[in-house]
């Protein structure tokens, strides 16, 4: 280990979730400003793109150590490689799938993954009509298979697209085979013990961020 | 319209998109700390729940009007009250959803979207195996009932939940039929004319949020 990853892992744990939460913002956008030929960003223009004050920018990034110089701004490429290092976005993920039914086709379909890191490497269902099956390059394994594969293939993530009725016991299933990240489709929040990672889908704040343009012009 | 709302009419074209997709978030905080009995709140308290600074919460609201007294901190009541006002939550919205798939299904029986004045009031495929059947309470109806319908039930708002291939063309005939605003479920991004709004499922922010716990440990 440099040292260079020093501060970020003295303060891992201080990070409030929701700050993190913001970060793979923070990557998407230096991302975009590197591919325009940007190569040094202050917390001004990145505030301005993301609409936060700069002083929200300078604390964020606080939490991850020391960036930028004072008057000098952030240098786009370092800034973009270490949020990336510190989201553990530089590695791949191998991710699991469970549920192929209409919705678990599209995501395994779902260009956008790989070029972010994520590599779907697995699919699995319980229905014996969709197993053996091929979508988009995998073969669909019955559910039992789960344990094996998680273990063989190293996978720590799961994107989960089962009915919801089904959605919790998958959950259980799931973190007890070593998944230790769950993207959940279905519009129900599943219960993990701690150190679990489970992000929802959420329609309704969703929808709540589009009424206000409808109320517009009522 | 009584004074009260004139803030917001005049600064409502001007809040930043981004400014307007974190109101909701505001509005969840808020419900809570009524729920919990909390009258007042200053800027340091909302910001310390969202993490971020309170002149970020100060900035954020301005857009919207005048809420507080300096020193005095927010009415938890007035600011939500108005919040929901400003995003239009304070009305019920019809819905649709298009596609009674699986997830359709799901998205159908969840209990989130009534209390959060979200009416889903009818739901449709193209499916002649799906047509006609009963789900959570409403007759699914072929898609050549759009029309119809959203004249007809005043609908503003699609969930669309088809798969990947038919989004487009669905998001174009939902927008021909009126509608202003989409919800996608399908892991692309539909185009759209200027003034409707989409909102998409993003997976792999929601994936990047969670490498950062997963890294933590290696």
């Amino acid at each position: 280990m440099t040292l260079d990853s020093t501060p970020s892992r003295q303060s891992r744990s201080d990070a409030p979730e929701v700050v993190v939460a913001r970060l793979p913002q923070y990557v998407r956008i230096l991302a975009r400003l590197l591919q325009d030929g940007t190569d040094v960003v202050s917390s001004q223009q990145l505030g301005a793109r993301l609409q936060v004050t700069p002083a929200q920018i300078r604390k964020d990034l606080s939490y991850f150590g020391r960036f930028g110089k004072q008057g000098r701004g952030y240098s786009v490429p370092h800034l973009l490689d270490r949020l990336k290092q510190i989201l553990g976005l530089n590695s791949t993920w191998n991710v699991a799938v469970v549920g192929v039914g209409r919705l678990g086709r599209a995501i395994l379909s779902y260009p956008g993954f790989t070029p972010d890191g994520f590599r779907l490497v697995a699919a699995f269902d319980v229905s014996p009509d969709v197993v053996g099956q091929e979508v988009a390059g995998l073969t669909v394994q019955p559910i039992e298979q789960l344990d094996d594969e998680v273990r063989d293939r190293q996978i720590s993530i799961a994107i989960v697209a089962v009915p919801t009725e089904h959605t919790q016991e998958v959950v259980d299933r799931l973190v007890e085979c070593g998944i230790r990240a769950v993207l959940n489709y279905a519009p129900i929040t599943p219960q993990v013990k701690e150190g679990i990672r489970v992000r929802n889908i959420d329609p309704v704040l969703s929808l709540q961020s589009m009424t206000y343009y409808l109320s517009e012009d009522l």
